[in-house]
Protein backbone atom coordinates (compact mmCIF):
# COMPACT_ATOMS: atom_id res chain seq x y z
CA UNK A 1 0.00 0.00 0.00
CA UNK A 2 1.32 3.44 -1.45
CA UNK A 3 2.24 5.75 2.15
CA UNK A 4 -0.52 8.57 2.77
CA UNK A 5 1.37 12.29 2.02
CA UNK A 6 0.00 15.43 3.34
CA UNK A 7 0.37 18.19 0.97
CA UNK A 8 0.23 21.95 1.75
CA UNK A 9 -1.25 24.29 -1.48
CA UNK A 10 -0.90 27.97 -1.60
CA UNK A 11 -3.61 29.33 -4.00
CA UNK A 12 -4.11 32.52 -5.60
CA UNK A 13 -7.17 33.48 -7.30
CA UNK A 14 -9.75 36.30 -7.93
CA UNK A 15 -13.08 35.16 -6.60
CA UNK A 16 -14.82 37.24 -9.51
CA UNK A 17 -16.60 34.37 -10.81
CA UNK A 18 -17.30 31.88 -7.50
CA UNK A 19 -19.14 31.83 -4.65
CA UNK A 20 -16.44 31.23 -2.09
CA UNK A 21 -14.20 28.70 -0.90
CA UNK A 22 -16.39 26.10 0.10
CA UNK A 23 -17.87 23.71 -2.36
CA UNK A 24 -21.98 23.99 -2.62
CA UNK A 25 -24.40 22.03 -4.72
CA UNK A 26 -25.35 24.25 -6.95
CA UNK A 27 -22.41 27.07 -7.42
CA UNK A 28 -19.12 27.16 -8.48
CA UNK A 29 -16.55 27.09 -5.69
CA UNK A 30 -13.16 27.42 -5.39
CA UNK A 31 -13.05 24.24 -3.08
CA UNK A 32 -14.85 22.23 -5.72
CA UNK A 33 -12.68 23.54 -8.45
CA UNK A 34 -9.54 22.00 -6.58
CA UNK A 35 -11.27 18.91 -5.99
CA UNK A 36 -11.89 18.26 -9.51
CA UNK A 37 -8.14 19.14 -10.52
CA UNK A 38 -7.23 16.37 -8.02
CA UNK A 39 -9.44 13.71 -9.18
CA UNK A 40 -7.99 14.64 -12.65
CA UNK A 41 -4.28 13.79 -11.68
CA UNK A 42 -4.73 11.66 -8.53
CA UNK A 43 -7.97 9.21 -9.78
CA UNK A 44 -8.61 9.93 -5.95
CA UNK A 45 -11.69 11.63 -4.65
CA UNK A 46 -10.68 14.10 -1.42
CA UNK A 47 -12.13 16.48 0.33
CA UNK A 48 -9.16 19.66 0.29
CA UNK A 49 -9.50 21.41 3.63
CA UNK A 50 -9.46 25.40 3.11
CA UNK A 51 -7.64 28.08 5.47
CA UNK A 52 -11.17 29.36 5.92
CA UNK A 53 -14.28 29.77 4.16
CA UNK A 54 -13.88 32.61 1.96
CA UNK A 55 -17.21 34.56 0.97
CA UNK A 56 -18.37 34.56 -2.74
CA UNK A 57 -16.59 37.39 -4.99
CA UNK A 58 -13.56 37.66 -2.34
CA UNK A 59 -10.02 37.02 -3.80
CA UNK A 60 -6.90 35.62 -2.27
CA UNK A 61 -3.26 36.12 -2.89
CA UNK A 62 -2.33 33.34 -0.72
CA UNK A 63 -4.85 31.29 0.27
CA UNK A 64 -3.64 28.03 2.35
CA UNK A 65 -5.19 24.64 1.48
CA UNK A 66 -3.90 21.08 2.28
CA UNK A 67 -5.41 17.58 1.32
CA UNK A 68 -4.54 13.71 2.05
CA UNK A 69 -2.98 11.76 -1.02
CA UNK A 70 -1.59 8.03 -1.85
CA UNK A 71 -0.32 9.64 -5.31
CA UNK A 72 3.53 9.69 -5.84
CA UNK A 73 3.73 12.95 -7.90
CA UNK A 74 6.18 15.06 -6.77
CA UNK A 75 5.17 18.23 -4.70
CA UNK A 76 7.03 20.70 -7.33
CA UNK A 77 5.04 18.68 -10.24
CA UNK A 78 1.93 18.67 -8.17
CA UNK A 79 1.88 22.65 -8.94
CA UNK A 80 2.41 22.42 -13.13
CA UNK A 81 -0.26 19.11 -12.79
CA UNK A 82 -2.92 21.04 -10.72
CA UNK A 83 -2.47 24.27 -12.75
CA UNK A 84 -3.16 22.41 -15.92
CA UNK A 85 -6.11 21.10 -14.98
CA UNK A 86 -7.59 24.60 -12.97
CA UNK A 87 -9.39 27.41 -14.77
CA UNK A 88 -6.88 30.44 -15.07
CA UNK A 89 -8.31 32.65 -12.14
CA UNK A 90 -7.31 29.56 -9.43
CA UNK A 91 -3.07 28.68 -9.37
CA UNK A 92 -1.36 26.70 -7.64
CA UNK A 93 1.39 29.39 -6.18
CA UNK A 94 3.29 25.94 -4.56
CA UNK A 95 3.21 22.84 -3.13
CA UNK A 96 4.79 20.95 -0.68
CA UNK A 97 4.30 17.69 1.48
CA UNK A 98 3.73 18.68 5.28
CA UNK A 99 3.58 16.52 8.42
CA UNK A 100 0.41 14.01 8.90
CA UNK A 101 -0.84 16.98 11.49
CA UNK A 102 -1.19 20.07 9.39
CA UNK A 103 -4.23 21.17 8.82
CA UNK A 104 -4.89 24.22 6.76
CA UNK A 105 -7.61 26.16 9.18
CA UNK A 106 -6.58 24.21 12.67
CA UNK A 107 -2.81 24.99 12.21
CA UNK A 108 -3.25 28.02 11.27
CA UNK A 109 -1.73 31.27 13.41
CA UNK A 110 -2.87 34.46 11.74
CA UNK A 111 -4.34 35.49 9.00
CA UNK A 112 -4.04 38.67 7.28
CA UNK A 113 -7.01 40.16 5.11
CA UNK A 114 -7.04 44.07 3.40
CA UNK A 115 -10.31 45.77 2.11
CA UNK A 116 -9.39 48.25 -0.68
CA UNK A 117 -11.88 50.99 -1.48
CA UNK A 118 -11.45 53.67 -4.33
CA UNK A 119 -13.02 56.98 -3.47
CA UNK A 120 -12.50 58.77 -7.20
CA UNK A 121 -15.54 59.98 -8.73
CA UNK A 122 -15.02 57.56 -11.49
CA UNK A 123 -12.79 54.21 -11.22
CA UNK A 124 -10.63 52.91 -13.18
CA UNK A 125 -11.34 49.81 -15.23
CA UNK A 126 -8.18 48.21 -13.73
CA UNK A 127 -9.21 48.79 -10.16
CA UNK A 128 -12.68 47.82 -10.22
CA UNK A 129 -12.42 43.89 -9.73
CA UNK A 130 -11.07 44.49 -6.84
CA UNK A 131 -12.00 47.62 -4.85
CA UNK A 132 -15.18 48.91 -3.40
CA UNK A 133 -15.66 52.29 -5.49
CA UNK A 134 -17.15 54.77 -2.46
CA UNK A 135 -16.97 58.08 -4.06
CA UNK A 136 -18.14 60.21 -1.04
CA UNK A 137 -16.91 62.31 1.42
CA UNK A 138 -15.67 60.93 4.16
CA UNK A 139 -13.12 62.00 7.06
CA UNK A 140 -10.54 59.67 6.77
CA UNK A 141 -8.17 60.74 9.97
CA UNK A 142 -11.24 59.50 12.22
CA UNK A 143 -11.81 56.44 10.13
CA UNK A 144 -7.65 55.64 10.82
CA UNK A 145 -8.08 56.66 14.56
CA UNK A 146 -10.92 54.44 14.81
CA UNK A 147 -9.15 51.55 12.87
CA UNK A 148 -6.56 51.39 15.70
CA UNK A 149 -9.06 50.71 18.52
CA UNK A 150 -10.04 47.40 16.43
CA UNK A 151 -6.97 46.58 17.76
CA UNK A 152 -6.15 43.85 20.78
CA UNK A 153 -8.63 41.20 21.93
CA UNK A 154 -12.24 42.27 21.30
CA UNK A 155 -15.53 40.99 21.69
CA UNK A 156 -16.46 41.36 17.67
CA UNK A 157 -19.96 39.99 17.80
CA UNK A 158 -21.21 43.63 16.52
CA UNK A 159 -19.64 42.71 13.41
CA UNK A 160 -20.28 39.28 12.72
CA UNK A 161 -23.02 38.26 10.15
CA UNK A 162 -26.18 37.24 12.07
CA UNK A 163 -27.32 33.44 12.25
CA UNK A 164 -23.80 31.65 12.87
CA UNK A 165 -23.55 29.87 16.01
CA UNK A 166 -20.40 29.79 17.67
CA UNK A 167 -19.04 29.21 21.22
CA UNK A 168 -17.04 32.51 21.14
CA UNK A 169 -17.31 36.01 19.49
CA UNK A 170 -13.96 37.20 21.03
CA UNK A 171 -11.13 37.35 18.60
CA UNK A 172 -7.76 38.72 18.63
CA UNK A 173 -6.98 41.47 15.74
CA UNK A 174 -3.25 41.31 15.75
CA UNK A 175 -3.00 44.84 13.84
CA UNK A 176 -5.45 46.77 11.89
CA UNK A 177 -4.26 49.96 9.60
CA UNK A 178 -5.85 51.95 7.49
CA UNK A 179 -3.77 53.63 4.82
CA UNK A 180 -4.45 56.61 2.16
CA UNK A 181 -2.70 57.05 -0.82
CA UNK A 182 -4.31 58.94 -3.77
CA UNK A 183 -7.73 58.25 -4.06
CA UNK A 184 -7.02 54.31 -2.62
CA UNK A 185 -7.87 53.71 1.08
CA UNK A 186 -7.04 50.14 2.31
CA UNK A 187 -7.67 48.50 5.11
CA UNK A 188 -4.89 45.37 6.70
CA UNK A 189 -6.23 43.78 9.22
CA UNK A 190 -4.44 40.49 10.88
CA UNK A 191 -5.71 38.61 13.23
CA UNK A 192 -5.85 35.16 14.90
CA UNK A 193 -9.08 34.50 13.72
CA UNK A 194 -12.52 36.04 11.91
CA UNK A 195 -16.06 35.84 12.10
CA UNK A 196 -18.13 35.53 9.33
CA UNK A 197 -18.21 38.86 7.21
CA UNK A 198 -16.05 40.66 10.29
CA UNK A 199 -13.54 42.61 7.63
CA UNK A 200 -16.47 43.66 5.21
CA UNK A 201 -18.66 44.64 8.68
CA UNK A 202 -15.56 46.52 10.04
CA UNK A 203 -14.76 48.67 6.53
CA UNK A 204 -18.50 49.26 6.08
CA UNK A 205 -18.62 50.78 10.01
CA UNK A 206 -15.32 52.56 9.63
CA UNK A 207 -17.08 53.87 6.48
CA UNK A 208 -20.42 55.05 7.58
CA UNK A 209 -18.41 56.65 11.17
CA UNK A 210 -15.74 59.01 8.25
CA UNK A 211 -19.01 60.13 6.12
CA UNK A 212 -20.52 61.43 9.50
CA UNK A 213 -23.41 58.28 9.83
CA UNK A 214 -22.42 57.63 12.77
CA UNK A 215 -20.84 59.27 15.68
CA UNK A 216 -17.17 58.34 17.79
CA UNK A 217 -19.06 57.50 20.74
CA UNK A 218 -21.22 54.87 18.74
CA UNK A 219 -18.46 53.75 17.18
CA UNK A 220 -16.94 53.15 20.42
CA UNK A 221 -19.68 51.62 22.05
CA UNK A 222 -20.26 48.53 19.55
CA UNK A 223 -17.60 46.71 21.38
CA UNK A 224 -19.57 46.55 24.28
CA UNK A 225 -23.81 46.62 22.81
CA UNK A 226 -22.75 42.92 20.84
CA UNK A 227 -25.54 44.12 18.19
CA UNK A 228 -25.15 43.23 14.53
CA UNK A 229 -27.97 45.83 13.59
CA UNK A 230 -25.77 48.75 15.57
CA UNK A 231 -22.71 48.64 13.18
CA UNK A 232 -22.32 49.89 9.70
CA UNK A 233 -23.24 48.39 6.48
CA UNK A 234 -21.26 45.33 5.27
CA UNK A 235 -18.74 46.23 2.16
CA UNK A 236 -19.10 44.31 -1.05
CA UNK A 237 -17.12 41.26 -1.46
CA UNK A 238 -15.27 42.93 -3.88
CA UNK A 239 -13.05 44.79 -2.03
CA UNK A 240 -11.90 42.19 0.08
CA UNK A 241 -8.59 40.00 -0.35
CA UNK A 242 -6.94 37.27 1.90
CA UNK A 243 -3.71 38.09 1.70
CA UNK A 244 -1.51 35.69 3.78
CA UNK A 245 -2.06 32.77 6.14
CA UNK A 246 0.61 32.42 8.84
CA UNK A 247 1.64 28.92 10.46
CA UNK B 1 -27.68 77.56 -34.52
CA UNK B 2 -26.32 75.98 -31.80
CA UNK B 3 -22.04 76.91 -31.52
CA UNK B 4 -19.74 73.56 -32.28
CA UNK B 5 -17.80 72.60 -29.31
CA UNK B 6 -14.37 70.63 -29.28
CA UNK B 7 -14.10 68.13 -25.80
CA UNK B 8 -11.44 66.51 -24.66
CA UNK B 9 -11.74 63.12 -22.88
CA UNK B 10 -9.56 61.12 -20.74
CA UNK B 11 -10.23 57.11 -21.02
CA UNK B 12 -9.45 54.22 -19.32
CA UNK B 13 -9.37 51.04 -20.04
CA UNK B 14 -9.31 47.33 -20.23
CA UNK B 15 -8.26 46.00 -23.21
CA UNK B 16 -8.54 42.53 -22.93
CA UNK B 17 -11.92 42.35 -24.69
CA UNK B 18 -11.44 45.48 -27.70
CA UNK B 19 -9.73 44.77 -31.03
CA UNK B 20 -8.25 48.06 -30.21
CA UNK B 21 -8.93 51.67 -30.44
CA UNK B 22 -10.30 51.89 -34.04
CA UNK B 23 -13.23 51.25 -35.52
CA UNK B 24 -13.59 48.30 -37.26
CA UNK B 25 -16.79 46.33 -39.07
CA UNK B 26 -16.65 42.91 -37.15
CA UNK B 27 -15.07 43.69 -33.88
CA UNK B 28 -15.77 45.65 -30.96
CA UNK B 29 -13.35 48.51 -30.26
CA UNK B 30 -13.25 51.42 -28.10
CA UNK B 31 -13.45 54.24 -30.67
CA UNK B 32 -16.91 52.16 -31.65
CA UNK B 33 -17.99 52.08 -27.81
CA UNK B 34 -17.90 55.75 -27.26
CA UNK B 35 -19.17 56.83 -30.80
CA UNK B 36 -22.24 54.47 -29.53
CA UNK B 37 -22.28 56.19 -26.55
CA UNK B 38 -21.70 60.10 -27.84
CA UNK B 39 -24.65 59.25 -30.41
CA UNK B 40 -26.86 58.15 -27.12
CA UNK B 41 -26.30 61.51 -25.54
CA UNK B 42 -26.28 63.38 -28.01
CA UNK B 43 -28.44 62.44 -31.20
CA UNK B 44 -24.85 63.54 -33.15
CA UNK B 45 -23.02 60.69 -35.42
CA UNK B 46 -19.65 61.45 -34.25
CA UNK B 47 -16.01 60.06 -35.45
CA UNK B 48 -13.76 60.81 -31.85
CA UNK B 49 -10.51 60.95 -32.40
CA UNK B 50 -8.03 59.27 -30.13
CA UNK B 51 -4.44 59.87 -29.29
CA UNK B 52 -3.61 57.03 -31.57
CA UNK B 53 -4.88 54.22 -32.26
CA UNK B 54 -3.51 50.90 -29.43
CA UNK B 55 -3.25 47.22 -30.42
CA UNK B 56 -6.18 44.69 -30.00
CA UNK B 57 -6.27 43.54 -26.32
CA UNK B 58 -3.85 46.51 -24.95
CA UNK B 59 -4.83 48.30 -22.22
CA UNK B 60 -4.85 52.22 -21.03
CA UNK B 61 -4.71 54.31 -18.07
CA UNK B 62 -5.39 57.96 -19.12
CA UNK B 63 -6.31 57.72 -22.81
CA UNK B 64 -7.24 60.49 -25.09
CA UNK B 65 -9.68 61.34 -26.97
CA UNK B 66 -11.74 64.11 -29.16
CA UNK B 67 -14.96 65.41 -30.69
CA UNK B 68 -16.64 67.96 -32.09
CA UNK B 69 -20.41 68.49 -30.86
CA UNK B 70 -23.16 70.86 -30.73
CA UNK B 71 -24.66 69.58 -27.49
CA UNK B 72 -24.66 71.91 -24.54
CA UNK B 73 -24.06 69.37 -22.11
CA UNK B 74 -21.91 70.93 -19.32
CA UNK B 75 -18.20 68.82 -19.74
CA UNK B 76 -18.97 68.03 -16.21
CA UNK B 77 -22.43 65.80 -16.80
CA UNK B 78 -20.50 64.48 -19.77
CA UNK B 79 -18.81 62.10 -17.86
CA UNK B 80 -21.38 60.51 -15.68
CA UNK B 81 -23.60 60.72 -18.77
CA UNK B 82 -20.94 58.79 -21.16
CA UNK B 83 -20.34 56.38 -18.45
CA UNK B 84 -23.68 55.35 -18.40
CA UNK B 85 -23.68 54.55 -21.60
CA UNK B 86 -20.21 52.80 -21.91
CA UNK B 87 -19.07 49.07 -20.64
CA UNK B 88 -17.74 49.52 -17.03
CA UNK B 89 -14.18 48.26 -19.25
CA UNK B 90 -14.39 51.37 -20.61
CA UNK B 91 -14.42 54.58 -18.28
CA UNK B 92 -14.75 58.27 -18.93
CA UNK B 93 -12.05 59.77 -16.62
CA UNK B 94 -12.95 63.46 -17.54
CA UNK B 95 -14.16 65.95 -19.68
CA UNK B 96 -13.38 69.44 -20.64
CA UNK B 97 -13.91 71.69 -23.58
CA UNK B 98 -10.89 72.52 -25.27
CA UNK B 99 -9.86 75.27 -28.26
CA UNK B 100 -11.30 74.00 -31.52
CA UNK B 101 -7.52 73.48 -32.59
CA UNK B 102 -7.47 70.62 -29.98
CA UNK B 103 -6.71 67.18 -31.53
CA UNK B 104 -5.92 63.87 -29.28
CA UNK B 105 -3.35 62.42 -32.35
CA UNK B 106 -1.91 65.77 -33.61
CA UNK B 107 -1.91 67.46 -30.92
CA UNK B 108 -0.06 65.10 -28.77
CA UNK B 109 3.38 66.15 -27.53
CA UNK B 110 4.93 62.46 -25.97
CA UNK B 111 2.97 59.65 -24.74
CA UNK B 112 4.23 57.33 -22.16
CA UNK B 113 3.87 53.46 -22.40
CA UNK B 114 4.40 50.49 -20.24
CA UNK B 115 4.88 46.73 -20.88
CA UNK B 116 4.83 44.34 -17.72
CA UNK B 117 6.38 41.22 -17.87
CA UNK B 118 6.12 39.13 -14.62
CA UNK B 119 8.90 36.41 -14.25
CA UNK B 120 7.91 33.80 -11.32
CA UNK B 121 7.00 30.19 -11.84
CA UNK B 122 3.11 30.55 -11.61
CA UNK B 123 1.49 33.89 -12.64
CA UNK B 124 -0.89 35.55 -9.82
CA UNK B 125 -4.85 35.84 -11.06
CA UNK B 126 -4.58 39.50 -10.27
CA UNK B 127 -1.40 40.35 -12.14
CA UNK B 128 -2.72 38.23 -15.67
CA UNK B 129 -4.95 40.86 -16.99
CA UNK B 130 -2.09 42.77 -17.36
CA UNK B 131 1.82 41.03 -17.54
CA UNK B 132 2.94 38.67 -19.96
CA UNK B 133 4.21 35.89 -18.15
CA UNK B 134 8.01 35.01 -19.48
CA UNK B 135 8.95 32.42 -16.58
CA UNK B 136 12.23 31.78 -18.01
CA UNK B 137 15.79 32.44 -17.20
CA UNK B 138 17.43 35.64 -18.12
CA UNK B 139 19.77 38.55 -17.70
CA UNK B 140 18.22 41.13 -16.17
CA UNK B 141 21.07 44.10 -16.17
CA UNK B 142 22.31 43.32 -19.52
CA UNK B 143 19.02 43.96 -20.62
CA UNK B 144 18.24 47.14 -18.30
CA UNK B 145 21.65 48.35 -19.90
CA UNK B 146 20.14 47.84 -23.63
CA UNK B 147 16.76 49.61 -22.50
CA UNK B 148 18.85 53.07 -22.27
CA UNK B 149 20.23 52.63 -25.68
CA UNK B 150 16.59 53.35 -27.21
CA UNK B 151 16.77 56.62 -25.90
CA UNK B 152 17.49 59.36 -28.13
CA UNK B 153 16.63 59.69 -32.00
CA UNK B 154 16.72 56.55 -33.79
CA UNK B 155 15.70 54.86 -36.89
CA UNK B 156 13.23 52.37 -35.41
CA UNK B 157 12.65 50.67 -38.73
CA UNK B 158 13.85 47.28 -37.28
CA UNK B 159 11.12 47.77 -34.68
CA UNK B 160 8.19 48.50 -36.73
CA UNK B 161 5.45 46.24 -37.61
CA UNK B 162 5.82 45.10 -41.65
CA UNK B 163 3.28 46.54 -44.00
CA UNK B 164 2.88 49.81 -42.38
CA UNK B 165 3.88 52.74 -45.01
CA UNK B 166 4.71 55.74 -43.45
CA UNK B 167 7.52 58.64 -44.24
CA UNK B 168 9.75 58.45 -41.77
CA UNK B 169 10.73 55.52 -39.40
CA UNK B 170 12.29 57.79 -36.95
CA UNK B 171 11.12 58.16 -33.79
CA UNK B 172 12.19 60.33 -30.39
CA UNK B 173 12.34 58.59 -27.49
CA UNK B 174 13.04 60.72 -24.35
CA UNK B 175 13.32 57.96 -21.64
CA UNK B 176 13.32 54.19 -21.62
CA UNK B 177 13.86 52.23 -18.34
CA UNK B 178 13.42 48.72 -17.15
CA UNK B 179 12.60 47.64 -13.50
CA UNK B 180 12.55 44.83 -11.71
CA UNK B 181 10.79 44.45 -8.60
CA UNK B 182 10.32 40.80 -7.37
CA UNK B 183 9.36 38.62 -10.15
CA UNK B 184 7.94 41.74 -11.68
CA UNK B 185 9.80 43.64 -15.17
CA UNK B 186 8.33 46.60 -16.33
CA UNK B 187 9.62 48.59 -19.66
CA UNK B 188 8.69 52.21 -19.20
CA UNK B 189 9.17 54.11 -22.70
CA UNK B 190 7.95 57.84 -23.20
CA UNK B 191 8.76 58.71 -26.64
CA UNK B 192 7.20 61.68 -29.39
CA UNK B 193 5.70 58.33 -31.50
CA UNK B 194 5.37 54.87 -31.68
CA UNK B 195 5.84 52.79 -34.79
CA UNK B 196 3.33 49.90 -34.78
CA UNK B 197 3.86 47.29 -32.51
CA UNK B 198 7.38 49.68 -31.60
CA UNK B 199 6.98 48.85 -27.58
CA UNK B 200 6.15 45.38 -28.00
CA UNK B 201 9.26 44.62 -30.30
CA UNK B 202 11.36 46.55 -28.15
CA UNK B 203 9.71 44.06 -25.22
CA UNK B 204 10.38 41.05 -27.28
CA UNK B 205 13.61 42.13 -28.24
CA UNK B 206 15.01 42.63 -24.99
CA UNK B 207 13.70 39.32 -23.84
CA UNK B 208 15.20 37.74 -26.80
CA UNK B 209 18.82 39.61 -25.45
CA UNK B 210 18.30 38.70 -21.74
CA UNK B 211 17.79 34.89 -23.07
CA UNK B 212 20.98 34.81 -24.78
CA UNK B 213 19.24 34.46 -28.27
CA UNK B 214 20.75 37.54 -29.56
CA UNK B 215 24.03 38.84 -28.87
CA UNK B 216 24.82 42.28 -27.56
CA UNK B 217 26.06 43.50 -31.07
CA UNK B 218 23.36 41.98 -32.89
CA UNK B 219 21.55 44.12 -30.28
CA UNK B 220 22.97 47.57 -31.31
CA UNK B 221 23.37 46.58 -35.13
CA UNK B 222 19.30 46.67 -34.97
CA UNK B 223 19.42 50.17 -35.44
CA UNK B 224 21.31 50.58 -38.82
CA UNK B 225 19.76 47.29 -40.31
CA UNK B 226 16.59 48.64 -40.52
CA UNK B 227 15.42 44.88 -40.84
CA UNK B 228 12.43 43.53 -38.95
CA UNK B 229 13.16 40.06 -39.13
CA UNK B 230 16.46 40.79 -37.17
CA UNK B 231 14.76 42.49 -34.00
CA UNK B 232 13.11 39.89 -31.42
CA UNK B 233 9.50 38.74 -31.78
CA UNK B 234 6.08 40.88 -30.82
CA UNK B 235 5.34 40.31 -26.90
CA UNK B 236 1.97 40.30 -26.40
CA UNK B 237 -0.75 42.95 -26.33
CA UNK B 238 -1.88 41.91 -22.46
CA UNK B 239 1.34 43.57 -21.31
CA UNK B 240 1.16 46.98 -22.89
CA UNK B 241 -0.51 49.81 -21.07
CA UNK B 242 -0.92 53.48 -22.22
CA UNK B 243 -0.01 55.39 -19.37
CA UNK B 244 -0.33 59.06 -20.44
CA UNK B 245 -0.30 61.25 -23.36
CA UNK B 246 1.25 64.73 -23.05
CA UNK B 247 0.02 67.86 -24.64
Amino acid sequence: MKPRRNIKLVLGFDGTAYHGWQIQRRHRTVQGELRKAIRLITGEQTNPFGSGRTDAGTHARAFVASFETCCTIPARNLVRALNSNLPPDIRVLSARDVPPDFHARLSAGSKVYRYQIYRGSVIPPHLAREHFHYPYAIDVGIMMRAAQLFEGAHDFASFAAKGGKRESTVRHIFSCQLKSAGHRLTLTVEGNGFLHHMVRNMAGTLLELGSGLMTWDEFQALFERRDRTLAGFTAPARGLILLRVRY
